[in-house]
């Protein structure tokens, strides 16, 4: 850690901060300079935590050498992780595809739904049965009602199902009916439900946050591997920004950064990362393009009646007209459909 | 409601989208141009969510008339909203001051902080138990513990208490031992939670998420107020921009546009919407200044060991020195310190 | 065009802003509501933009129908434009790679980056004479002899050459040495500079600005346009947003909302748009998986010496191997690499 | 300047660097940890820029320990500049107002507005004369002639005149007739006009731009300030964010923040950094009271025919109000209105 001191902080004062690295176990270093002193602290950083260092009235400014997450890093794992979700692989030269409705409606309406992108390619199912909206207003999901339609169609047509969890009482509803659990953006750092996501072996799709760095993502990927449940899928869908041509701005760059920090797994959701049907296709081709693990995609059988995210959402022939487009490009990427 | 259809829509598709505007009970309104038609809906257009008319194919874009929020809305209630914590006021034309500690540490550092900042002139105590962290290797607050000192304090002290609430299974515990609940920033969205302390009647202090628009904002109290609980205070903290120079970016051009457009108290963060310790005063003053009805103000007996945010907290003498310098502006805004 | 009025806005004085839309030459439409009266104007609403409607007290909001750019838009101009530099096409099925060095540094860097880049593939050579640079302190460019060693090398290799220019009072000397004009993200609205290449013939390479919307980007295409010349490309280069761990956030959702909405040719440059040379090649495959007509890419025979961007430079065998991995998804893109 | 390597960089790479940094005359610090190298550069850091060390393909990180200004630096010029217009002083104890319309349309309408600022306090006169617009269908400006009128009501009315310059070849004709030049946002990092301004003795005001953090504002004035000019006056007047609920999201955090980092005075621009005319008042109360030395408020006869910005000017009596609204907050603020 390099600990830059203000103006006019003394040698004795330096030397006080200097012995508190040393009392720690860390390897301390005194760096005087002609306009500002800098100090340094070598060793496992992460324990300098303790000292709360940057509250120091004479401390400028702190810069850690070292990363703030640890086993999601892939300094100390450099193989990529595989994670399955009931027996589907996430990972590696796999590229994989989640696809279904924003919210379960209704039996027919799912099972419609897995047949259809079943029948495309896609290899696990979504439905959410729990829908965060931003007004009180709107459909709010169908809960318990919508887990168990869920899991009757992911058994009937074979998918393995993968719905929203908001809350840490409805964990363990959630794992009863469903094969993974995905935490949507607005849960990012909800930390209590990703410590009780921590305690189960499922897989977690943890969907960044709409003003979350990705260091903030690695990171609420770590609260869940630190309590022991190391199947985490991270998902790409967009941050906001000043642009709003687009519902969200896709953080492509974030595919190359991630797999260059992180041995997890990670793909990418084109509709909520861009809110515009007519860009799904294109958006989830430049996944595949840049490095990404696979895709989460809203499809519908009639998006102009859905109950939300209708405008974003594939009907039945345009989900059938990606999947076949995506394939030359899986492809060229050296990856196989899973 | 305001309907522009894409380019090509024809004369025939935009009377069968006006029979459904109709079928609602709302007034259609036919508009064609020379390059788009435009079509509109009159009547109380939050009916129109169930059309989901933003799905249909020949849709290019829909501008709502009214706000999506209503019981929070100016519109529907002129006057000013006045929500008691405790018995401390905060709106019309209270100036309140809430003063605490990040977080819980132990009784005699909640005990101290307390007697300073209410012979400072603060109304009411803050302290949090449970911690919402962007790393899993931070302090994560002291929990039920750190609810008990908090309360034991406040009787002691005589100020009503302030804490932050991160999930609904706490609202139980929170509401028996403080007066007021927090939500912080990164629950400003957990729809949950918000559902159920509307079916609280203690004052809910909601705080703007990072990536929130005032909108997103009102929407979230309209989830508490819809509810049954009126007593919600804004709290404006800074939102997450490009720059970096402070920790956040606070906006108080949210202070008068929430002012004008809604009857509900809202005051301001100083020291998360820095991240500055010396910058806290200034931007306090700031906040009399445009309008806010109070403060939320991080104090700690000694900053440099505190074991969160210690770098925004001002000591004793620091939070002395602000209250000295806010009375004068207090009383030009024409406001009463309560 | 939709105006909403403010509540207690009467019928009289909707009437009276009728009156002056109707004196436009527009068709007005009045439609009281509830709680808001809307009124329209159907025709060619640019030309309301002489009544400054927005300006009026009793506008709340103002809401176009129509885009404000009108020549850059495909409505007007349903097919693709093609526009060449120095013979070599963008736009259509090709897709067409420009790379060189950020800054020219002398002859040797740029014949050797020419004949290197033009044997790897690429048709257009760019190097900037120019060098605006957020530090008075760091390396300006080498001006007038940076063109001409541009020119010479350009001639010498046989590549069509592209140059920044900054001012209008360079444009001259920038039309004599090069076969395009490119604006930087910093002079995107130099509005005096958009209009004088207006003004020539040769094509205008227009980057994104680091906070300019979509749109924001087409009206300053709109600029050069309307003066006279067709010839514009459009080049997202990233924008800026609140993700630090790359230079820029690449808003690749901007490529397929710009093929939708304007008939223009349009490139990426993934140099800057990341601002790392390891993401440069991912986020290359993906602007061509997303339907951009070709990249500007930063090469630089030895990038750890080089005077300006550097860590985000190719050096030959990486630009080699990039433009090999890049030729597939060109062909599955179903394009032809010009 | 700190510089961490890659991961895996060897004993013997780090000394070849650290021999680089010695052959500048700065003094090398070498210091090895378990995951990660840590070399360290002692002096005026601001050579190393001619390393380029960035680029480096063993370096992992780069931080700069001193500021990249240094001109404009509090560091080196502990106490406040006072800049003068006309002889009207902006900076320490003052607080001063510069008022008038967005553009200068005709002779009567800035003699007017001359007249009513001037009795309600304002000390200066501002007025367009060139106005860069985002759409070319917009009122551009009266150019020559809308500085003559600008000139002609300044000397008649006595107050001195601050008007927009865009483009070098400007700049002879503004210094003719104004007191001070304005540069805008879009024209902050317009470095060739920067330092051409550097190379007057009129005073500047440097207007933040939309995407421009506060070191590059200051970066920005460091090019004016080195090339021999001293005279700059800081200006904040909102940044893009996602916020749309105003026209730019006010940054007041920056007054503090310049002012601690900056001898320079800096003012604020309510107008444009709300876009909203009611919320004029309130944040020019709140720029007095974080600190500013300053307004820029726009005010107009008769906003609702203004051919630019109309919709966030005052007219002569809400500004009338305004002046009289911030004296009380001047004088707590312990200030003096110039």
């Amino acid at each position: 850690m390099i600990i830059v001191l203000k103006a006019g902080a003394t040698k004795k004062q330096a030397a006080a901060i200097l012995r508190q690295i040393e009392a720690l176990g860390l390897k301390p270093l005194y760096m005087p300079g002609t306009e500002r002193t800098v100090l340094g602290a070598i060793g496992d950083e992460r324990v300098l935590g303790q000292l709360h260092i940057e509250n120091h009235p004479l401390v400028e400014r702190v810069s850690p050498v070292l990363t703030p997450y640890k086993l999601v890093s892939r300094d100390i794992h450099p193989k990529d992780t595989i994670v399955r979700i009931g027996g589907v692989p996430f990972g590696g030269r796999h590229f994989t595809v989640i696809a279904g409705p924003c919210a379960v409606e209704h039996y027919a309406q799912m099972h419609a739904t897995a047949l259809a992108v079943r029948r495309a390619g896609a290899s696990c199912l979504r439905g959410g049965a729990y829908k965060p909206r931003t007004s009180p207003y709107s459909f709010q999901g169908l809960g318990l009602e919508g887990l168990r339609i869920l899991h009757r169609v992911s058994q009937e047509v074979g998918l393995p199902a993968v719905t929203e969890v908001v809350e840490v009482a409805d964990v363990g509803a959630v794992e009863r009916y469903a094969d993974a659990f995905q935490v949507g953006a607005r849960n990012m750092q909800n930390f209590r439900l990703l410590k009780r996501l921590g305690q189960s072996r499922k897989p977690v799709i943890l969907k960044r946050g709409m003003a979350a760095s990705v260091e903030d993502l690695l990171l609420a990927a770590e609260y869940i591997v630190s309590e022991g449940n190391p199947n985490v899928i991270l998902c790409e869908r967009g941050i906001r920004t000043f642009e709003t041509a687009t519902r969200n701005t896709l953080d492509l760059n974030a595919i190359p950064y991630i797999k260059q920090h992180s041995h997890l797994p990670v793909i990418v959701d084109p509709s909520h990362g861009t809110g515009v049907r007519e860009f799904v296709a294109p958006m989830a081709k430049a996944a595949v393009a840049c490095g990404a693990d696979g895709l989460l995609v809203e499809v519908h059988p009639d998006p102009k009646t859905a109950l939300s995210d209708g405008h974003q959402s594939l009907d039945f022939p345009a989900f059938g007209r990606l999947m076949k487009a995506l394939r030359p490009f899986v492809q060229v990427a050296g990856r196989r459909m899973s």
